[in-house]
């Protein structure tokens, strides 16, 4: 009995990996889309999509039957409700990509991205992979040695976005139709809500292995 | 100890009513403080969330001990799990008024809406306010009554977002400065978001009495 509840855990944190390397591939394809205008790649992460909100649906209900039928306490009670919250949240940079990839469509033939703007956002992306990579190792490896990898990360993303607003004031308004102010308005918050959610994991990462929530709270 | 559990559900379930009235407050003055620049408002919003997010932590505190301590099972497992997720909606909920009431604060003494917006936006923040008093009334009587008067708002929430890009693309662009674009395109947005939440509050009622997850994942 025991050995069958060890092996529940272990396919709940499986999928977890599973779900943080779809995000992975996501954001990398929606990277590519959005910076070579390229609207079959931003298709294919707006399809795969519902992939990511399967994935989340089977392991929300993978955790709830554990919690019924397993009554798990402790660590193992942690690592439950920390799976559920965790699925949530790849839920979420998975929309993200998937909103930063139907920004291409929207926008098309033309591009998403200003030319003024382009070597912002290919540090955004560049950032969001990085931080995406390091939530698959996160889920991957046992242990807290990317949680400062990924705060690292979402400061660089905050600057980023941050430097948009900066460049928006400074640019003149006639370089810049309003549909691309919007359009780089919107496009810059989703990589910077991508970035919170890869933190929101990594706290919870935090909260599991260490059973305090503060964490999550001191950086709210 | 039945009895006991019984009232521990209780106290959850008030839990999420009061953190829900606490959001109809920030949200409503989240709306005077944009439409009216009122700083001190605004002020008050922005300080309020820590309040929101407090009350997110005992909710989920309680709800982990619930899980540990009485291990239900069925429709009592399903409370438990749909206030943790409740709980965190309501919380994103409250960040999206500080959010708002943050624009007021950036651009202050400037108005965060431009005059050609402020309709659009008493509009928005009307629905918004609308569907914060349903989610209200949604966790304060059992049954499923408000559902389609909060997906109704939420739509209403979506063609408002959608509107303001159709007279952003109209408007000429030297009406406009770039950061006025900015600030119309985020709090769209956010208004559009906090609609969102309160349709995944109602989705998981839903799944409270229902136990299907299906109108959860059809609107996604």
């Amino acid at each position: 009995m025991r050995e069958v509840f060890r092996n529940e855990l272990d396919e709940l944190a499986t999928q977890l990996v599973d779900m943080s390397t779809k995000v992975l591939d996501s954001i990398r394809l929606a990277n590519q889309a959005v910076q070579n205008n390229d609207l079959d790649l931003a298709e294919r992460v707006i399809e795969a999509d519902a992939d990511i909100d399967a994935m989340q649906h089977t392991l929300d209900q993978q955790a709830a039957e554990i919690l019924a039928l397993q009554a798990p306490v402790a660590a193992d009670l942690r690592a439950v409700i920390g799976a559920l919250r965790m699925s949530a949240s790849l839920e979420r940079m998975g929309d993200l990509a998937r909103h930063i990839a139907q920004q291409v469509r929207i926008r098309y033939p033309e591009s998403a991205i200003p030319q003024h703007f382009s070597g912002t956002f290919a540090r955004m992306g560049d950032a969001a992979e990085k931080i995406a990579e390091a939530t698959v190792n996160l889920l991957s490896n046992p242990g807290l040695s990317m949680v400062p990898t990924i705060n690292a990360i979402d400061e660089e993303l905050d600057e980023l976005h941050l430097s948009v607003f900066a460049k928006l004031a400074d640019a003149p308004a006639e370089d810049l139709a309003p549909r691309h102010i919007a359009d780089v308005t919107l496009l810059s918050r989703y990589y910077e809500r991508f970035g919170d959610h890869a933190v929101s994991v990594s706290q919870k990462v935090e909260y599991l292995l260490t059973g305090n929530w503060e964490p999550y709270l001191s950086r709210k």
